[in-house]
């Protein structure tokens, strides 16, 4: 881009931004490349690009089987990842990451100095100082996260629900980014999901919205890992959807329910439309409240999307207003299920280019 | 208020604040008066006031039973109202307004060419544009409310849902002044709400958000005005309750429901305590999404809370999770029962204080 095409987008006259790029180049974040000829006489332009070697964010992702490191460069595109053990108490969490990054950076051929930002997502109730309230998938409870690592990382470390940190990646990266608002409904172990609203994360009073799991869709029904009836996640978070074809001859985990769904088994597919129902439930509410401009769907049921669709769509037909049913629109998350997560990383970019114009600069 | 403080408050620097304040001043909407001695020495400071006789916002209340007009200053607080036979058909609506209004100035002394602002509230959804969209419990559908409107009536005319115009006369004048964050749920012939976030009312994509009223609240259960399965609506809207107590001897509308709760009738008081669970429900998912700071209850919610209040926190208890449904707070209105309706005044309000700045003054 070049600089009068930054000076347009931002509004911000030609000095002012040729002031801050000026800044931006003497730390090393940008650099200046002679952009393709226009195909018009003149001299080529001149235009600017974030440099690649100006620093790591990093993302690290607590998951149920392992701690998943991530690398991205500043501007919060994963290139690589490990994965290491997860900690056995959240005490050893700080020399854990530390341990991690460090063996991350080795693997790239980067120093631990050029980090920028961590980001670091966590599968349970987030607080807004980034401390893990409650987690019904992980035995941990109430752990003051960033205290554990300030001292072990030197960059600053931004902590949130894993889901928050998806509905993030989606507006920044994938199927939400030209949206200003949307709702996410993300699945895996739980049900997650995330409000964004006015180009932003609405995080509620304390950093705990976006539940979208928890939405109440049988009255004292199931109950859910949360320790309440009824919830959405109940019906349709895979281990419920495992535990609910346990009559199914070869179910034993996610991945055989997918398996059996693309081979056509009826009992596998009922189960699969029936789950679409409560989804369709769910959404009704969503859109009777929000009025979204879209709901994106990730994780497992983006993949069980094309054996739920019809059910969820009629569902959602026969449940929610008509007029707001008229317009809102389903979008299938692809990045949710690529190989290298981006949450994390999509937490530390949105961390570090959120400075506030009175903090110093973090190197 | 004094100059001075008025720049501290909108940062604005003193010179600025005067050059504003004597624009508002020429067009009578400002006036000076002294302050009370502070009791220092010196002389009594100057203060500033929005001039009563500034101009008047009108509220138009399209309700079930009558057109209802309202009269503010352009503080926004109503101080008269009269009401008036609803239109038979929509195309008598602009006619009806505009004689309504006349009607109103003259009972107050006042005349049309003094409206500022005039706001409209409808029972139904209403889209961006100020139509009637949907209603329920109105049996007009698609009603191009401001082309009616227009061409009858001199100041500009805002029109939203009734329930997103309570929700903003919570945040200007009610339980909710002190809070840039809340969830509206207000009742009558039909249950509304509103979305408040980040101080300003969210209205969705096209303005039909906050149908609190058409939360799921039981999968495939009671068929709701809307049309649709299992709303609150259907569990706890006024002719709910009157259809649900129909056993009851000497029940056959709500004020007696509220007359045999008063007096102790166990039936009476069963049903209610039942449709506290209902509303406790769809709290619990409005919790899970939002972790609001707070709920706002207005209408017959608020008549009826002493009866459903114990049946209601038993139930957010027990299907909201556990750390958000530790902090949420739930504050009773009042305004949403008084007399006068505040929500169409503060729709003018709204409208009159959000000129664009290029918008020419409408006056």
């Amino acid at each position: 881009m070049s600089q009068r095409e930054l000076s347009e987008l931002t509004g911000c006259d030609k000095s002012t931004v040729s002031v801050i790029i000026k800044r931006f180049e003497g730390i090393g974040l940008v650099e200046r490349t002679m952009g393709a000829s226009s195909g018009r006489r003149g001299r080529p332009s001149e235009s600017l690009r974030i440099s690649e070697l100006s620093g790591l964010l990093m993302g690290v992702h607590l998951e149920f089987e392992c701690l998943r490191f991530v690398a991205a460069n500043v501007d919060g595109r994963p290139f690589a990842s490990i994965d290491r053990p997860l900690p056995t108490t959240p005490s050893e969490l700080g020399d854990d990451v530390r341990n991690g990054l460090e063996a991350l950076c080795n693997e790239v051929g980067r120093s631990l100095s050029e980090i920028r930002a961590v980001g670091m997502t966590l599968p349970g109730l987030v607080g807004s100082a980034g401390g893990l309230a409650e987690s019904s998938n992980l035995s941990w409870d109430t752990v003051a996260v960033p205290d554990l690592l300030r001292t072990k990382i030197g960059a600053p470390v931004y902590v949130d629900n894993d889901s928050n940190a998806s509905t993030l990646a989606e507006h920044l990266f994938g199927v939400a980014a030209d949206l200003s608002d949307f709702i996410m409904l993300d699945g895996s172990r739980g049900i997650g999901g995330g409000v964004f609203i006015d180009g932003r994360l609405y995080r509620g009073r304390s950093g705990f919205s976006g539940e979208m799991g928890h939405i109440k869709v049988v009255k004292d029904g199931r109950m859910c890992g949360c320790g309440a009836p009824g919830c959405l996640s109940a019906y349709i978070c895979a281990p419920a959807l495992v535990a609910r074809s346990r009559r199914v001859p070869g179910i034993s985990k996610f991945s055989d329910i997918l398996a059996a769904a693309e081979a056509g088994n009826p009992d596998v597919r009922y189960l699969l439309e029936e789950a679409g129902q409560f989804l369709g439930v769910a959404m009704a509410t969503l859109i009777n409240v929000f009025d979204p401009p879209a709901i994106a769907l990730g994780g497992i049921i983006a993949q069980i999307w094309p054996y739920i669709e019809n059910s969820t769509r009629q569902t959602i037909q026969q449940n929610a207003m008509r007029t707001p049913a008229r317009e809102y629109e389903i979008r299938i998350s692809t990045i949710s299920n690529s190989q290298i997560p981006w949450g994390g990383v999509t937490l530390a970019l949105e961390g570090f280019s959120n400075l506030h114009p009175t903090d110093p600069l973090p190197w």
